[in-house]
């Protein structure tokens, strides 16, 4: 199975996330500024954390009633959560769209982001499961949690690969576990498929953020949607970083980021460096490792189609290059 | 009954609400710098929301257990609210003590205020009860968009007095009907309790914000535990500017505001002119009106001490003069 059809099994639950996006901005009628920065944000993402929790719905008996408002809340805090985070980076672009701290300013990121937090935390309401909106509740302390250390971590060199998982579990997995395990409850999967859901999530989320850590030394602004070297402009020592820095402790343009000497300039360097040695592929195999972690315990499910579908997300993460 | 009466009728639930705010700071273990925050913003707060989520709760058949957490939620809500209200307005001070945009950066106060937001929904849903987690978010979505329209009617001066109300409405009416409706329905009130109680918190939270948009112009700085004119430096008309505006329509200091020409002199002469002109008499007769309005209907309640703290609160928001 592609990725097409991965996302074709899943069609009706992402038109209908659309829809509820739709819904949200309608229900700003009157209020048109409001509705032009939320169409800013809402419209057009790519969708993978609900295509997770409709997948991961997709394994027992479910009701569309309830994972349906779970698939947009996943959504919403992936989209609210970026909000506040070009807000913080003082990013200007996201998907290639300005941000709501550039075109409107920090004040009304930080509350458009509010906003989507709680339209998030209702459609997790609509659940109607409180154990699920628990879990949306613990995801996001955990999340902003995540970004504080990484806020207060920032152009500090002194990180272990262990700390560097830990931020990315917290900042990606996460939410990725948050789309599988409220899809699994909400289908009555068993417990043991409830963990088996939640180990896919983890690890397809450390892949999925490791292969953006290294689109943002290999991608052209064009093709990701915001600058190269965004991460260091920020002082976000991620594992391309941090490889090239164990591989050349001494003579590494990454000790002068760290005193924020020539940021343009040795950010350039690093990135050149990083890429001509040999260590993208070796962040990409240690993404391939998570992947196929993530899906190795997933001939445990039942024989639906939303397995390959699982599968073929997993592979996606990986050929992501771009 | 008078406020420390009040106060002690619900002290236990008090005592709860700072437990649990330890509580979530303990939770914190291993990261002293998160908890240092916390602390900053979660120690010494005056606790009128979780006041009245405990009182409106005392009329019916409550469950401690439900209402306990739910007053904490309130009280979190409104911390993490006034945590991005002081980042946006880069205020310095608030209750007196450094802001955590002020002590540690515009990007910790949004992920703190992040994470006491994801930590008031976990307590919300920790009533157990959907329908209060359904107020909880929208309350939020109220309270975010109102900001909003704040910040886009910012240095505008052609508001009109119902602008001014509706604007006030979800600032902080909102968030006092969030700790009434969801006090009165955690104890099984009949539904038109639950309206009294609601009716209570609206007309309560309005005159409790027209009489904080006082204090910004006669407080000192010392008691208000803010500089005098804040409002004004962030472009906030409220009423009593709204009024000295009608009275003098064409020469104002305002007007100058609006152009943000000399603020800080045209503030302290807006600040001079209101004072001097009996517009905070005529503000506080306003706010002592909605005081009124919100005790009105309290004698359909059960006859409970709970009665006369509600009073005796109302009471307080108008004495409130420091």
């Amino acid at each position: 199975m592609d990725l097409a059809e991965a996302y074709a099994l899943v069609q009706p639950g992402l038109t209908g996330v659309e829809k509820a996006f739709e819904e949200i901005i309608d229900g700003q009628d009157g209020f048109p500024e409001m509705q032009k920065m939320l169409r800013q944000v809402l419209v057009g993402g790519k969708v993978v954390r609900p295509t997770l929790t409709l997948l991961a719905g997709s394994f027992y008996d479910y009701d569309l009633n309830a994972l349906q408002p779970m698939a947009v809340s996943t959504e919403l805090m992936h989209i609210a959560t970026l909000v506040h985070d070009d807000a913080i980076d003082s990013a200007d672009l996201r998907r290639g769209r300005a941000t709501i701290n550039s075109a409107w300013g920090l004040d009304l990121a930080i509350l458009t982001g509010d906003f989507l937090f709680a339209r998030a935390g209702e459609m997790a309401a609509r659940t109607g499961v409180l154990h699920v909106v628990m879990l949306f509740t613990q995801t996001l302390a955990v999340i902003a949690r995540g970004e504080v250390r990484q806020a207060l971590a920032s152009f500090r060199l002194d990180q272990t690969y262990e700390q560097y998982i830990e931020r990315v579990a917290a900042k990606t997995a996460a939410l990725f576990t948050l789309a599988t395990d409220s899809g699994a409850i909400l289908s009555r999967a068993p417990e043991e498929a409830v963990q088996i859901l939640h180990r896919y999530g983890y690890n397809l989320g450390i892949a999925f953020q490791i292969v953006d850590d290294i689109l943002d030394f290999v991608g052209a602004a064009s093709e990701v949607g915001k600058p190269v070297g965004a991460d260091l402009a920020q002082g976000t020592v991620t594992l391309p970083a941090q490889k090239l820095l164990q591989r050349y402790p001494d003579n590494n343009p990454l000790l002068a980021i760290a005193r924020k000497e020539n940021l343009a300039e040795n950010i350039a360097k690093t990135v050149e460096m990083v890429r001509s040695s040999g260590i993208i592929d070796e962040c990409y195999e240690l993404a391939d490792d998570f992947c196929r972690l993530a899906c190795s315990e997933l001939d445990q499910l039942p024989q639906k189609p939303a397995k390959e579908a699982l599968i073929a997300l997993a592979d996606y993460v990986i050929k992501r290059r771009k």
